[in-house]
């Protein structure tokens, strides 16, 4: 059993190497491969934790796991993943999931991004000035070429030290606007804000021909995008459908009636072609990704693979040891 | 973080450790203090394994944690338990739960035979003969003085290996019998078989005043007892409702009508005194274990204060990191 802690994990793998992970899982739940158990969270009684286990098999690539992460008030979350070789059995990592919780949504809006905007978008606008901002500003560069990135993000000093990192460490021209509206002005709109009660994303700001992805709603009293903005989407799609129905942007599109069920894709059926994606240039296309462990799984094997190639991480020796057949 | 191989956990405790740590767990549970939310089972696709993650939080001891096992055809099957502390959301340990695994079950069923067997029981009487079988009797001859137990396993070397070891490593005076039957006359009764398809213990082999404990009947189709030893029971005690109703003996009581849900009780309830136990000499107790990740982090709880006390294991340092709330 490998152990990878959070700096062993972090960086270990580039944008496109995510890109190429998360997209080799959607082909594989395209194949009808992955089985994604309901995932169980419990709250503490004393509302001051709560612990949430996600499992997930990947019956074709052979790998199996699941991520567990917590919430402690007071300190922050936590994250990790155990991934597992099914022929054997074998337990071949525990690793620090904080980077992989990040990038892996990074890389499918990536995808989603790929798959739906249209190839010559030259504008990205982003919301937010966070770390998860800047992995999807990096990520959805590796698809397009932009000129530049507008952002925004309500604290001045956040967008100006957001613009610059940008520049310097991304090397592509980006400018801080006064504006939530302007920076949605653009062709490819990303928006990884602190989802709050009230959604902020107005369905008026998207243009003709924009491709818009969300990440911020995932809790169901969390809300990023307004009611409208589902219905002025042409083309939705999502990663998993009922985990976004159960977000509070989903909850509150079903209820008002701008979100329909039945004009809903997951995104493998994008990339497998099962379902259409963009089909006109002015089509407005929507991507929203809560988060799956088959994202997780998907770039934990990559991480692991990588780190074996590199000899990273402390080998821990084989755990758990194994009770055979017929002794009980 | 501490991490325990299966050497390290292994006779840690001793059965009285074990009992005393169960019934703290179930000490809290009869309190309301307990969350122990649905168990994920997820069967590979090509029928050759499974995964399971059983979540519990112990809110009055301020512990939380799962247990992971998986089956992985032509192998064994591997158990592993996370310990965390709730308060600082801090991962305890990391350790081997096979140890745990055996004998939390058997301290179940000691706490069990304590409260439901007549005080004045001499004779035990077991059937099985692998290591489950042993830390059973062991356990139970924590809580009653037997003069004797009489051992019943089909093949008769087994058995009588197992008479020596009762001998010469409980010091409790043993015999080999010829039939399940001898066995079962005994005034405690404890059964950890190969669960087959077919049951294997008959009602009319319980004597009058007889306790008897079964453990080997978990999947849905794995039987152990005939529906009739459930009506024959005056008193019916099991570790967990829901999941005893599952299994193939309760599944089976019930449709044949045997097992009548509001005949039973959960043994918190017993050793809280909600409910009442054996109330006369001559009635017939039977207690019924399943497992639960309650009886596990009860076990992993106090393995790993053992542990911490007696230097043993290796520590991890910290693992997984914080991500601090606020930075997304």
């Amino acid at each position: 059993m490998l152990l990878l802690t959070h700096e062993d994990v972090a960086g270990l793998l580039s944008p496109k190497d995510a890109i190429e992970a998360v997209r080799a899982g959607l082909k594989e739940q395209a194949a009808g491969q992955v089985q994604i158990p309901p995932r169980t969270t419990t709250d503490y009684t004393s509302g001051k934790g709560w612990l949430r286990l996600m499992p997930v098999i990947m019956n074709g690539a052979g790998y199996m796991g699941f991520k567990a992460m917590h919430s402690t008030a007071g300190v922050g979350v936590r994250y990790r993943i155990s991934l597992y070789e099914m022929d054997s059995g074998e337990l071949l990592s525990e690793m620090d999931a904080d980077w992989i919780t990040s990038h892996r949504t990074s890389a499918m809006v990536a995808v989603a991004t790929d798959e739906l905007a249209r190839k010559e978008a030259t504008e990205l606008g982003v919301l937010g000035s966070s770390e998860q901002a800047k992995a999807m500003v990096q990520a959805v560069a590796a698809v397009r070429s932009f000129r530049r990135v507008r952002v925004f993000s309500p604290n001045p000093e956040h967008r100006r030290a957001f613009v610059e990192s940008i520049r310097s460490q991304l090397e592509i021209d980006a400018v801080a606007v006064d504006s939530a509206e302007e920076a949605a002005a653009a062709e490819v709109v990303c928006v990884a804000i602190r989802a709050g009660e009230e959604p902020a994303f107005r369905a008026g700001w998207l243009r003709s021909g924009a491709h818009f992805s969300g990440i911020s709603s995932v809790r169901p009293e969390a809300r990023e995008i307004e009611d409208a903005v589902w219905s002025r989407a042409d083309v939705v799609v999502v990663d998993d459908l009922g985990h976004v129905l159960e977000s509070g942007d989903g909850r509150s599109g079903l209820a008002s009636g701008e979100l329909r069920e039945e004009r809903m894709a997951e995104l493998w059926q994008i990339v497998s072609g099962e379902k259409p994606g963009r089909t006109t240039p002015d089509q407005i296309t929507l991507f929203k990704s809560v988060g799956t462990a088959l994202q997780d799984l998907s770039l934990a094997i990559a991480v692991y693979q990588r780190a074996r190639e590199r000899g990273i991480g402390r080998d821990a020796g084989e755990f758990p040891h194994i009770r055979p057949f017929g002794r009980q």
